[in-house]
């Protein structure tokens, strides 16, 4: 019988950004994303879960260390998004929408190789922008 | 490569409500509800996580606007069961008993038609009665 | 050397309740209580943080048994409200509003008794009448 | 139509444990478990969350009274490891390096019987080791 | 007897800010203050929580009307911060380091007025910039 | 005016320990606390919440900077406790009962003179055992 675990690593991150479509004027960005289009920028504690499946290892018990999963969030997403500018400040965001939707996608990009590399396969990531807007991703197809 | 993802939004409400067999006797109702069955009532702040899901528009980056769907729920759910008596005051509960499994089934009803109206699926709705009990929904089949 | 220190305990339970002035026409009681003045009830899921003070005992370590508390407040208190009607069937409320602020002081009226004759003095009592709205009482003076 | 509803109850229990392979020597356990290997032990509050699937009763409105699934759950699991240590107390464990991955899935073995004794399926288990740290397992295929 | 409660109303905003001494070169703003000196700022959903203190109405229960108290926070704090960036677009910040003990200190002084012309004592505000920071300020002396 | 501000750090530690009296038999130990004195150990997630107290620079705009705070706290309080056993491992809490009320008079003693030396007064140390079992101490008089 093969046992299937989903296991999920919870990191933070704190970072500002806007809503802001550049080829619109202010008023059409203004009605469109409210204040998260306020021209000097707002913020965030980000909350990330990520989650990785796999079966554990008959020696150890681990689907994989969950120390070097951390290690992996923290080298490939937190260190490039923390207390950093997301619309300015982080190359794989360039040219996109920060929206959390648009985090995600980027973030998988960014995880789901170095996963891999370690023996399991990216399942899920999900991103707290506040306490009640919540997005989730399994990868495209 | 489509990316498909799921949004969710918190919404709470505070509402009285029994659980109560119209065709039984009061020991037979006390014996199989318990406390939930007292005559005068007793309360929750229920906690409502609302998920649909949807591919990112290109330019705005959004699924659905949150705040299209915050606006929807209160609309559709909030306003008619928020302080008020989940047995008497709410029109689509009638006729149902109030356990938490009847209430999604029920909010999905209400929610169901106006999120694809707006270009989305609604995917799940997640109720948490306490800390302890939960319940989720995903449609019927 | 005296070293105070201060235990907590925290229970849970959920009521029914309505704020209504019976001396007041109905426009009058919606219009100063809102929703909370349902007369169909709503209710909540109320969390109660019980402080007492008191220096450890040299040999147990404890200021007092937790057990000890949790069966105080659930005697004198949360057996009295679980699953009730704070205006109808909750003896000590009887002619008093229902308000998280009138609901701390006749708690305190059943607690300070029963503390004190297991050697501790009640401290404080916190209540979540939600996440967003909490009252704190220290006794009267 | 068929209404599908996931349930879902929380409880919680303290333990110690250790991670350590018996054919290994200290150092080696040490480098691969670090902290978690102390020979001393250390311990956790597990959070674990046990949901079941079915369809709600057309009378009671219930897949499953939530009562008896946590007094299933607690005879089965929380009484075996709760105030326990993992490594030495727990029968359905020896042999078992005492992961949170391994922890669930011999927690499903001890909950999948009594679960489909009262007519709804067992459908997943979430455990919280801490907050940061989650496992999540669906069965054996 | 009096009955001295203490009442608390929780709020949030999400804000941009950064960490920056003008008198100061980069590297020593940098070395002194890390990450929260990005020149392109990063930001916080900051928590706040607003405790009042005052003595129940004899007739309607409250020491003050929480959707009063909830209306004077929003009035006089949270739409001058919320979803702005605290160092530029905040008049009441001007010429203020913005870290959560200045911000505190800074909300005192704008709500200290309206709560005392409202019957109550303004007593505490507690910020949460993250769950791990946090100050709590109970006014000048 | 000088504006005393209330600087708060989280941390956590993850440890095993048991309560029990030399002195006494295993009867009496078990049935003076329980399940808290099982032979084999049980174990927490404890949460420790450090209050310092100060006036805030007048150009950092800090009581203390948080990481030195949390540095002073790893290094005297969590490098010795966490992933440990603390009536084996821990030599601050020899020939002391490992209840909470103890912890937290042990960890002041801990950390009363290193915050000193920072320039703030230890305030307040609150320590959760567990989410219903709570202590706090302001330090002895």
């Amino acid at each position: 019988m093969t046992h299937m675990v989903y296991l999920t690593r919870r990191e933070r991150f704190n970072a500002a950004h806007k809503l802001w479509v550049a080829e619109w004027d202010e008023p059409t960005n203004l009605r469109t994303f409210g204040g998260c289009a306020n021209p000097n920028w707002h913020g965030h504690n980000y909350e990330l879960f990520i989650t990785v499946r796999g079966t554990p290892d008959p020696v150890t018990g681990f689907c994989m260390d969950l120390k070097i999963l951390s290690d992996l969030v923290e080298e490939h997403v937190i260190n490039q998004v923390d207390h950093r500018n997301l619309n300015l400040d982080v190359p794989f965001m360039k040219g996109r929408q920060t929206t959390a939707e648009n985090i995600v996608i980027a973030f998988w990009e960014q995880l789901e190789g170095p996963v891999s590399d370690h023996g399991c396969t990216l399942h899920a990531l999900k991103l707290y922008e506040t306490e009640n807007n919540i997005v989730e991703y399994f990868g495209g197809s």
